[in-house]
């Protein structure tokens, strides 16, 4: 089942997307919600992000070939994670699918989005054993963990190399019925595929993290994840349209504009 | 005046505290709420935290002897921040004064307070001078950054060195009239004073981190900074009772127990 959030005459709405209309509901995705009966053609719809998340978690380095990568960017030996501590990012960045990526313009060139799978928690979940932890998520979603690159090194923490506004697009909607080992993630920029990789290739699984991070903190209902990416990223340029697919999730479509 | 949240019955209700009484109001503090005309002793109150936040930074490194005692601990030599990087902190962690800090059982000895002012903002702010900075200002509160240093040290983030539940107490309330140069923080642990400090030798102030942060992140009302502590902490064990006071702002007071 896919959930969604659109505006409707600038009112935020949920609703399930069945073949090519959104079916609105009354209540939200986590409590299940009640059909009202209308009935609105996706090809219509205004996308919001699909929640606004409680805590917004983040795995950061979760794929080895990423951390080798980052490692060369920064001319130092790979250190792959030796257990899987998580870290965050912040609400203000969010955007929707369709919203513009703002570069600043003080940002350098290297400017890269990264393809995250996203898991959205959907119910109060404490000390998971690793086999019960999937028991806990409501679906999955797509993330671009938009990163300046310059900043990233530079600054102290990665406040505003991940979290200026508009850098975390995430979306279009949340997806229910998902076999995390048969997912692919492939990203497009401005039509052009720049990367493919097996979505499940992580270094630390989804119910490895959840079952770590439960130990310590509790998770709640619109809690979510972004699991890490893979490989090298490219640089994206004012005009360049971003493409993240996960297969069997959805395309997460973002323009990217230059800040005025 | 002095906004507090406080659980009736089991229902959160705002009021403001006048004297040794708490009048309710309908609405929330950042909406200026209506007076409903009950009062409830104060005596008689249980107090939630004063607010939801909806981003939680926290400033980290902020206090000259404190970098200086952390490098020592850490047997590095001290490195001051150059620029006011902001920090993440999250919600899950967060406890009400009079609640009690839970201590894992596999925390180590090095279970330590930090005693910081939060700063609460109560309205939008993007692209703050330094001069304007104080204007998105709602007023400030109390927390404590209670942190285990040895997962501090080995983590790869801060993520259960900061963030394990209860790692965040929080209040007692909000008070909107300070004056931050008159402002001076006291630790006691369990009753005896640990430290002193003037609560506005910070390395960058207030008004210098806003203005950094919104240049590239929007604040709104909810949204929260903790700025930081000062010098050397001492290790608390289950029995201890932590109480920080901010002159002209409050005392919060938290118990340290050991998780069954």
């Amino acid at each position: 089942m896919r959930w969604a959030r659109i505006s409707v005459d600038g009112t935020p709405r949920t609703g399930i997307i069945e073949d090519d209309l959104i079916a609105l509901v009354n209540g939200g995705m986590f409590d299940g919600g009640t059909r009202t009966g209308e009935t609105i053609p996706l090809a219509k719809v205004q996308f919001m992000i699909p929640f606004e998340p409680r805590t917004f978690y983040a795995a950061g380095l979760n794929y080895a070939e990423h951390v080798i990568e980052q490692a060369k960017a920064n001319k130092r030996d790979p250190e792959l994670p030796e257990k899987p501590d998580i870290g965050y990012r912040a609400n203000n960045a969010l955007i929707a699918h369709g919203e513009a990526i703002v570069k600043p313009r003080d940002a350098s060139e290297e400017f890269q989005y990264e393809a995250e799978l996203v898991v959205v928690i959907g119910q109060h979940a404490k000390n998971l054993s690793e086999d019960q932890a999937l028991s806990c998520v409501f679906g999955y979603t797509i993330g671009n963990d938009v990163s300046e690159r310059r900043w990233q090194r530079r600054d102290r923490t990665l406040w505003r190399a991940k979290n200026t506004d508009t850098f975390k697009p995430m979306g279009p909607w949340v997806e229910t019925n998902v076999d995390l080992e048969g997912l692919e993630t492939v990203v497009r920029l401005s039509g052009r595929e720049v990367i493919r990789f097996p979505t499940n290739n992580m270094i630390f699984s989804v119910a490895r993290y959840i079952s770590a991070m439960s130990r310590y903190v509790t998770l709640e209902a619109g809690d979510m994840i972004w699991m890490g990416t893979e490989g090298h990223s490219e640089n994206m340029q004012p005009g360049d349209v971003c493409e993240i697919e996960i297969s069997g999730v959805g395309t997460l479509c973002n323009l990217i504009v230059l800040e005025t």
